[in-house]
């Protein structure tokens, strides 16, 4: 090899590396911003409206809220945001607000009349730690506060992008997109009927994308509120967000598969003892593997348009692909 | 008695029997409105950013959500914003979602880990009809859909009339509101204690007007928010409804103590049991009765500004204290 070509290739890689760097940089500048900020907005003081915060309520709120996770949601929001150069405190109110939805959704999910996990994040599950009525009521205020977070001036100042993002925060996160996608798994698990439902990929793809997909994608769909994009910019987001999610997906199933519970973090193997319906059930870990990269490509390709501006979203899909937790 | 002061009182007679005809019929109408309102809200078909609507979540938020119950709560909202001359529709919109607030809320308060309730409105409890899982779904899908519909043009046509009944009622039913009181009433009942708490008059104020009363009070505030209402205007209904919120729950608790479970709907003698602490308890009945009655005439004083206008809320105060179910 001449050695300008193999510096040109080194130059590639280092760039690549460079790249991950900024992006594992980022991703924790981001959960770091909104673990600060969720500590802030659940602090002890009632605000106007409220005439109490009660301790107990206020800690498993705390307890199911801080403390943990990668905070991808908030990163998404906060980086899409920065594509249309968005103040970073408007996109980590957006991300706080999903955070606490998906927060409240693994408190309740968790139940023993749901998926019944002890573990989450490597620590007790909120009914573990405090107790069912807890657990409920945690998941309940911390649902309510994310529409709370979304109608502060804070937000953005335009009442009609904070109202965009309540809608669309409702729409993901309700009977159309997550909680309907939680109903759609419990019952392809087979509590309804006397036996596991035969789902295909398109039923499978149509639960995820419900389950887990939603509120990814409104994590891009946030940024593209708050930036007032363009119909085209709405649509290359949406689609990297929809890419994004299904690939999330298909990674945590192979981790159920494949992974060590030490390092996810939760109990493994869970989901062929429950015959959960995953793309990997369905089409083989091989096949999903390849489906998995394809995924990944094209959510880097529909952020083209934006440049080497989106090369941070675009190795968050390689980590959301890669990921071991 | 002359002839002429005996007519004058027949006169006063008839007018507050034709009141109290009159607040049946509005109560009735509002009903009526409710319902068909929610049963198209809830119809099968996915709306834009929905990617469908599964069939058991749908027939448990219905369930939980349509054929029962009086609803005080939008009929507060409707009659506070017809003060104002707001178009009903938009009254009936935010009285749908405060509704759809309070529905999730008896569904969740019913499950197993809470108050373990079996029979609600003289039917099973949602977790009874359905499952565990479901009634927690179907609760979390409809607190999401509250703010789904305050957020849509058809609630009003001012993106930030719409944002602040999204504000209000997040700070009704979250932490510092319905999800608090809640918490604050399990606690009472020496839950995650050895033993139930000595409540005095003031905690136990605090705890209902967070539990109850803060719902009743935003179907007022919502009156109030959408008819743009004048700060002493404001400050008029918003005492209104803490005062009826108060006697609501008074009355509540009485019934529980007095009341038949065949009219009431459900079981009752079930606070007395838990050790719930009521201001019955707290006060004795006689002086709970006399309390009633003079946060009665408390309501109906706060709304003396409005004249005539406000006969029907004024009848809906006397109402609250005197049902039997």
């Amino acid at each position: 090899m001449a050695r300008a070509e193999s510096a040109k290739i080194d130059d590639v890689v280092n760039e690549n590396i460079d790249i991950e760097a900024a992006f594992a940089d980022r991703l924790g500048a981001v959960a770091h911003e909104t673990e600060a900020l969720l500590d802030r907005l659940l602090a002890p003081e009632p605000v106007e409206g409220e005439r109490a915060r009660p301790a107990r309520l206020l800690e498993a709120m705390r307890y199911t809220s801080l403390g943990g996770g990668k905070r991808l949601r908030p990163f998404l929001a906060v980086e899409s945001a920065a594509l249309f150069g968005v103040a970073r405190q408007s996109a980590l109110m957006a991300g706080a607000a999903l955070e606490c939805v998906h927060c409240y959704s693994l408190a309740h999910d968790d139940l023993p009349a749901m998926d019944n996990d002890d573990l989450r994040r490597g620590r007790p599950t909120a009914h573990k730690a405090f107790d069912e009525a807890t657990a409920i009521l945690a998941g309940d205020g911390l649902l309510t506060f994310a529409f709370d977070i979304l109608a502060r001036p804070e937000t953005h100042a335009d009442a009609e992008v904070r109202l965009k993002l309540v809608s669309a925060l409702a729409r993901a996160a309700g009977l159309g997109g997550m909680v309907g996608g939680q109903m759609l798994d419990l019952a392809a698990e087979g509590r309804f009927e006397a036996a596991p439902a035969k789902l295909g990929e398109t039923d499978v793809k149509t639960l995820q994308a419900m389950k887990t997909g939603a509120l990814l994608r409104f994590g891009c769909q946030a940024g593209a509120i708050l930036g007032k994009a363009t119909p085209s910019q709405w649509t290359a987001l949406d689609r990297y967000g929809a890419a994004l999610g299904e690939a999330f997906q298909i990674a945590d199933d192979l981790l159920d598969l494949e992974g060590d519970p030490a390092t996810v973090g939760k109990a493994t193997g869970k989901d062929a003892a429950a015959h959960k319906a995953t793309l990997v059930s369905v089409l083989g870990p091989e096949a999903a593997r390849r489906r998995l990269d394809s995924l990944v490509a094209e959510a880097q390709a529909a952020l083209d348009g934006f440049g080497r501006d989106a090369d941070v979203l675009k190795a968050a899909a390689r980590f959301v692909a890669t990921r071991s937790a």
